[in-house]
């Protein structure tokens, strides 16, 4: 077994038969919702429901039977399980290397325990080598492009194979930030959730309760919050 | 002539030949579009182009014959000239009432002068009396309605008709916040645009250069920043 499948298989532990489980995104949650998958036809998760973090999460859990519901349709989601793309044991972490970062944060703020699983290498004393991906409006996205890269922020869209951009799944464009480091998040998350056009980022500052983080033998450390 | 005609035909004497026109939106600026368009087919606005605000806007001054191009292919706006819903004398307003709000506030940002025509009842000493639209993302918006209810809000979906919510130019909802008095708009502001899920807002805190008010017998006051 792969790390990532070791530690996605493991974080269904924390999942209780009857809960509304928040499905992360991504090549770790994967693993992560497909033993979901594999518990609900078995019968000893038979009645969870499940809330998406984004199009291919939905889409894979309805192909294992397990019941999708809109964000809307809940209350609240009991546990989330997510992956992160770099994360500080201060529980602070780059998200969105898969697109998804708007969805997962939506999905996360209604969530009443967050549960990151993320191979060790994932697991940094400063954020900031992993570009940090910012969702923004089409209208005027050139304007904000030429205004991060004055400001010396190294910007690339968010592309789609070779000719076209990525789309997300709320119909935003993604403009990834290669920052290198980021001393200050809380900091930059302020400045960029205020420019006008940018709908959210990648910066998740104290989400997860708990971090799930496996090694190359697969040995799993547990982070709690 | 009726006051918004007087005022938006007036706004006309601001622009110069040769300029990148902003274009506004609703019944004010649509008398503006109208005298700019006079003027450009007489020749004395010749080589002008428009960056609109909304579809609406741009589809008016096409019908003109203005050249009108995306923002994007511009580096700035010389002169943008909108209207408001509700503004003060110290040059902050609520804006989109007429849903275009978003792309409003993007114009805004890279204009060099902005001229807010309005009639002389749009001028109040608190906003807040109009309804401030709140442009947010479609997936989690009931959670977000929930939320402004539980905070005494008083939210409302923006409808179109009597059964389908609207949607924005970008794609999104509008929910529009009955709060009566905004006793510190700045606040109000910062505290909207840091939620998760929430695009932009209708708060244009010091925004316009310029404001023409104009009362019921066609007499403008002009308010200089």
């Amino acid at each position: 077994m792969n790390p990532k499948e070791v530690v996605g298989r493991k974080a269904a532990d924390y999942i209780e038969d009857g809960m509304v489980v928040g499905l992360g995104t991504g090549s770790t949650a994967y693993w992560f919702i497909d033993e979901l998958g594999l518990r609900f036809q078995a019968g000893t998760l038979a009645n969870i429901v499940g809330v998406a973090t984004s199009k291919q999460s939905e889409d894979q859990a309805r192909k294992l039977g397990i019941p999708v519901v809109d964000i809307d349709e809940v209350n609240h989601i009991d546990v989330l399980v997510d992956g992160a793309d770099e994360c500080t044991t201060e529980f602070s972490g780059i998200k969105g290397g898969g697109g998804a970062l708007l969805m997962e944060k939506i999905v996360a703020q209604h969530s009443r325990t967050i549960i990151w699983i993320v191979t060790q290498e994932k697991i940094v004393d400063t954020l900031g080598a992993f570009p940090l991906p910012v969702e923004i409006v089409k209208y005027g996205s050139w304007k904000l492009f030429r205004q991060f890269d004055q400001a010396g922020m190294h910007p690339t869209f968010r592309k789609k194979g070779v000719d076209s951009i990525f789309i997300t799944d709320q119909g935003n464009y993604i403009i990834d930030l290669h920052l290198e480091k980021i001393p200050n998040p809380q900091q930059t998350a302020f400045e960029l959730k205020n420019l006008v056009g940018v709908v959210e980022h990648g910066l998740f500052i104290n989400y997860p309760d708990i971090i799930l983080a496996v090694n190359d033998a697969g040995e799993i450390v547990t982070y709690k919050h």
